[in-house]
């Protein structure tokens, strides 16, 4: 018989698409959904860059370099100079979205068996890489009354076997939105160097900080060869079909193992690295618009959230994320229900079930991941409709509410 | 300390790339190299299918589905029909070149420590990504005097294994040009179906046959369970970096177990997607052209190869590729030292030595790979530079002459 493999088998089904189907069902409905489940931004991408690429040259769209075009690395030096990282263009590998970057750190670092630490929630498609690469996710918990702070580092240190081989961070992070202090990031470091630890940082939303101040992980000397940058424009300039990322890492070990991966697949998307390329271009007052933007939008969410009789949201310092803690039963439930059941004036809200965050079974339960990527006047009425239904929802739980005040 | 993961270390690195830096110390002496060494065609990507990127209106570079654009998956239908494919858009999966694709099939169908068989020579990269899988390649030769044909059928039973789950075949191929007939493809449908094993078929070159039929696995009925059709537009339209391929398949277990796969990974590259859903409206006619160029080039090529003193070059049916046997002590030497130390008239001329292309040690040492991806000028000086290092080239070995006519 013809078997699929044990890695095919036990691959995760995206915990966010599973709820399609049903927002499907609501739309021909007629119901309009408020899509706040996923991290697909409705800012518009920069025209310049997609102009960047309808006026290129193009005679034969040949292969580029393995490591992505010279001049567009070349390009990124500066481009993460004014990020205060300091790298050359042979430390850049340029990759298809950040999800090829995440798959070389862990087919490089890691062999199957060994295990990547990563705090919880965290961003879902790391376990089907994991999965792809045979590797084990220890997930450490970071809780809501926190506002999903860093855990203690005692939590790691307890965590920490000999197969593990290193920690991934996302900062400011998706799911939560929780922007690492410099000194959580200095706690990382003197773990990574304690235990020699790879630290895959995933920085795809560096320009989103509203509080607080953005610390790299490029950022701490002496934790150059620890580092591997994973990175992306899909959120920077708006652009998630571009699929254009990038593996940056000062270990020399590991770029060289990771361009052999990068040379077998040949090399990344062509025309999204003219746009990468003219992106860097753009003036630094670029992100000015969006970045108030979403910060206008985190303010109104967060505000109407916490209004809501037992909703309790942490105030995220970054990225376009917010986790809030319903009263509710199920968050599974309760986000299938929102779309097969609930209306308020023909529309609903899709949200992102918490579970798919959490590596632990039976954390996140009863709360929901927004993605803040749609204007106010959609924000307001996704609130309108998500208030109504806490008040409608038959799996409503009664609890202490939480205020934001609460929280450290 | 920190260490790179074992199937790190025995990644290989691309067997056509290490000979680069010769190309490029040589370039700046002065002499002019002739790049018959990769698989990177200098025909015109066709300006349609650019134009309608140029053309496209773009807001916002959304994510597309992860199985690629409906729209794109519905035009391939089309496009496969003419091919005498008969598939739906949802046994179609958008992906990331013909690579992923390739990956998908190894991770999704094989575990680790499975094998595959693959006629040698071959594409050096199946290499890479049965490394990143980690499953074993168990190389079946086919040899030169029978222009690489199909190995024996008894070959392969002998190399089948209880751990063997699928072979790979490349037809017209890469390597060796050689098209598969369609007894020998019904050769591999009796074996595939006898030992309940997977067909993984790379149909890069599909339009490019010159002598014989072309035969598809998909071309094979009965073995519809068995089939997973490796794709690519990068050879068939001359984009190459567009990155864009697809897994086709009519086995819906492994279709949706690649499914999860490339959700992982979000999405194929958007900007290409416009590409390729444009190709397909290309006419019909616009093949003849490219395929008549390649044809001109292989008659040219091959000629004057085989009238070279102690030269074998059978005559390949389809791709862009020939192997020739040389009289060498050694391809990778001799590669090297066409780079390193010879010119004619300031020109030199760089090929693929034919020994990363087989997994047998010790195979294709006195073989190199010619691909005629450039003009019929510069095939001609290509040659007339090849002819003269022959008879220079200190490694030089007289051997009795196999004529093109002593082939099967």
């Amino acid at each position: 018989m013809l078997t699929i493999s044990k890695r095919g088998e036990q691959m995760p089904a995206s915990p966010i698409r599973k709820l399609v189907p049903y927002a499907e069902a609501a739309k021909r409905k007629g119901i309009k959904v408020y899509h706040l489940n996923i991290g697909q931004p409705d800012i518009e991408t920069p025209p310049a860059i997609l102009d960047a690429v309808r006026e290129a040259n193009i005679k034969v769209l040949e292969y580029s370099h393995s490591a992505g075009n010279e001049s567009y690395r070349r390009k990124l030096v500066q481009y993460y100079k004014k990020a205060g990282i300091d790298v050359t263009h042979e430390q850049i590998l340029i990759t298809t979205g950040g999800s090829e970057a995440i798959m070389f750190g862990f087919f490089c670092c890691l062999n199957p068996g060994d295990e990547v630490i990563i705090p919880e929630p965290f961003y879902a498609n790391y376990n089907g890489f994991a999965c792809a690469a045979g590797i084990n996710v220890v997930p450490i918990t970071s809780t809501i009354e926190t506002g999903f702070a860093l855990p203690p580092i005692e939590d790691f240190e307890k965590a920490i076997t000999p197969k593990t081989k290193a920690i991934i961070i996302c900062s400011p992070n998706n799911p939560t939105g929780y922007l690492y202090s410099r000194a959580e990031m200095e706690a990382l470091k003197e773990i990574c160097l304690k235990y020699n630890l790879y630290l895959f940082s995933d920085e795809a939303y560096r320009e989103f900080c509203y509080d607080g101040e953005y610390v790299s992980a490029m950022h701490l000397p002496g934790l150059e060869k620890n580092v591997v940058l994973m990175d992306t424009i899909s959120k920077r300039y708006s652009a998630c079909g571009a699929r254009l990322g990038a593996f940056v890492t000062k270990n020399k070990e590991v770029y060289d193992t990771a361009m052999k991966f990068a040379q077998a697949r040949l090399s990344p998307p062509g025309l999204a690295q003219i746009m990468g390329e003219a992106a860097v271009d753009l003036p630094d007052s670029y992100f000015d618009e969006p970045k108030a933007e979403y910060l206008a939008r985190r303010d109104l969410l967060v505000n109407r959230l916490n209004k809501m009789p037992g909703v309790f949201c942490p105030n995220p310092g970054g990225a376009f994320y917010a986790i809030a803690r319903l009263p509710i039963d199920d968050c599974d439930k309760f986000c299938q229900w929102l779309l097969e059941n609930f209306s308020y004036k023909d529309q609903t809200v899709m949200l992102a079930p918490a579970t798919g965050f959490y590596g632990t079974a039976g954390l996140g339960t009863n709360e929901v991941r927004l993605a803040y990527v749609l204007n106010l006047d959609s924000i307001n009425a996704a609130m309108d409709c998500l208030e109504k239904a806490l008040e409608q929802y038959p799996g409503k739980v009664i609890e202490k509410k939480l205020r934001a005040a609460d929280a450290k």
